[in-house]
C-alpha cells in the first residue's frame, strides 16, 4: 500500500497503530506547537537527538510538506490535544484545533527499522501478534532546553539472546530514526517495574531465552510537553503514525 | 597536545589554521548570532544537516558548554564578524564585540574524520604540506529557512581514484561530521571554476591518477549569513576551528 493510499484510510477515520503499515516508507511522529514554543522543542530535539531526530520542520501554520502531501491534521489514525500539561482530547482530527501559529516538527520512529531487523532474520514480536509496540517512561533524564524537561521514552523489542548483536549492529546504521538500542537486558535499569504494564502501546511477550531490548522513542518530546505543562500541543496517539511519501533507505548510513 | 592546551595558545595570541591539530579530538566551526535571528540559524542547520550538523547549542550570552570549556569568545585562532551582509573585522579575541543576546553554534568540522581517512590509507594532502584545507563556495543552493538562505560551501581533498571508496566509506560513517562526500571528480558539476582558486583556506595540488573528493563544509552558515545580510554575526575564520573536548570517536556511527 502506499503512502497516499494509508492516509486516506487514516482521514476516512480509520484509527489504528500504524506499525508495519507501508512496509518500505518512513513513518514519523508529530508534534505541533505555538510559534512561541518552537525554539525550545527544536533546541530540545537537538540536544536529545537520539529519542527526537528532527526529520522536518514544517512553517507555522503549514500542513505538509517535504515529506509529506496531504495534511497533517487529517491523515493520522489518532491524535492527541495537550493544554497546560493535561491530556485534554483524543480526536481522530484536528482540524477544530488547528492554529495558524502552529509548527510542526516530524520526528523519526523505529517502526523505520524494523523492515531492516526483519530482514536481518530479527523477529518482531509486536508486528507478529499484530500489536501497538509497547512504550515505557524511564527514569533516565532528558536535557533541558528553555522550558521543557522530561523523561526518556523508549520502546521495548524482545530479541533472542543470540540476535541482539545483530539487532544492535542493524539499527545503528539508522542514527536518524533513533539508531542503536539506549539499553539492553535489565528493564530495571531504566526505572521499569513490569514490562506488562507499559506506559502507551500493547504488552508482548519476553519468551525464554529472549531479551528485552529498548530503543528511544519519538514519545519522549509528548512526555516533555505534559511534565512541562507547555499551554498548548498537539500530537499523534503513541503508535498511530503519520505515515510519510519518504523511503525507509533514506535513513540509512 | 590536550585541546585545553590548544585553546590556551590559541588565547594567546596564535593564529593557525587548526587541522592536524589535536589529534583524535573534534574540531568544530562556530557561528553566534541575537537571539531573535537564532530560530532561523537553528531551522537551516536542521533542513541543511550535512552542511550544517549542529553538535551543540549555547544558550543566550554563554561562552563554554558540555562539549568545551574555557571561553569561545578567545579560545579560537581567528574569528569574523559580520554586520549586514559585510565582514567587517578579523579579530583573534571577541570580547569586545560580545553581546548577552548572542546564541552559538557549534556546527561539526571534516577535520573530524581526517584522522580516520589517514587511519585507513588516504591520503590528506593539506596536511601532508602543512596548509588549510581548500574550501570553495558552490553554486548548489542549501534549503532556506526564514531570511537565510546561501549557498553549499565544501572543501576538497585529492584522493588516488583507487581509494575514492575508501574514503567515501570512511566518511559516510561520520554522519554528524558532513559524513560522505557530496561530490566525487568534477568541480564544474559543483560551479567551482578554478580548483587554484579556493573561496576560504589554501590550494593544493591535484597529481595524477587523484579525484578531488568534495565535502560538505561547515562555512556554509557563514556564506547565509553574508548573502542574507543578517545584521550581526560572530563566526570562526575558516579552518581555524574551535578544539573542543569531546572525542572524534562519539561522531562515528
Amino acid at each position: 500500500m502506499l503512502p497516499s493510499e494509508a492516509r486516506a484510510r487514516f482521514r476516512a477515520g480509520l484509527s489504528t497503530p500504524t506499525s508495519g503499515w507501508c512496509a518500505g516508507w518512513t513513518q514519523a511522529n508529530l508534534i505541533s506547537v505555538p510559534r512561541a514554543h518552537a525554539w525550545d522543542v527544536l533546541l530540545f530535539a537537538q540536544r536529545n537527538p537520539q529519542p527526537c531526530p528532527v526529520l522536518e520542520v514544517l512553517e507555522p501554520g503549514e500542513v505538509s510538506g517535504e515529506l509529506v502531501a496531504g495534511d497533517i491534521r487529517t491523515d493520522l489514525p489518532g491524535y492527541r490535544v495537550h493544554r497546560d500539561g493535561e491530556l485534554v482530547d483524543r480526536p481522530t482530527d484536528v482540524t477544530a484545533y488547528w492554529r495558524d501559529d502552529l509548527v510542526s516538527f516530524l520526528i523519526g520512529c523505529s517502526f523505520t527499522f524494523e523492515n531492516a531487523l526483519l530482514a536481518a532474520g530479527v523477529p518482531v514480536r509486536h508486528l507478529a501478534l499484530g500489536r501497538n509496540v509497547p512504550m515505557y517512561r524511564t527514569t533516565r533524564r532528558c536535557r533541558d532546553a528553555g522550558r521543557l524537561s522530561g523523561p526518556l521514552v523508549v520502546s521495548m523489542r524482545p530479541v533472542p539472546a543470540a540476535l541482539v548483536d545483530t539487532a544492535v549492529a542493524t539499527t545503528a546504521r539508522y542514527p536518524a530514526v533513533h539508531g542503536a538500542p539506549v539499553h539492553v537486558g535489565d528493564p530495571a535499569a531504566l526505572g521499569i517495574a513490569d514490562l506488562d504494564a507499559p506506559d502507551h502501546g500493547d504488552a508482548v511477550p519476553v519468551a525464554e531465552g529472549e531479551v528485552p531490548v529498548f530503543w528511544a522513542c519519538g514519545v519522549t518530546p509528548q512526555a516533555a510537553v505534559l511534565e512541562s505543562r507547555l499551554p498548548f500541543a498537539i500530537t499523534h496517539e503513541p503508535g498511530q503514525m503519520l505515515v510519510t511519501d519518504a523511503r525507509d533507505t533514506e535513513y540509512l548510513v
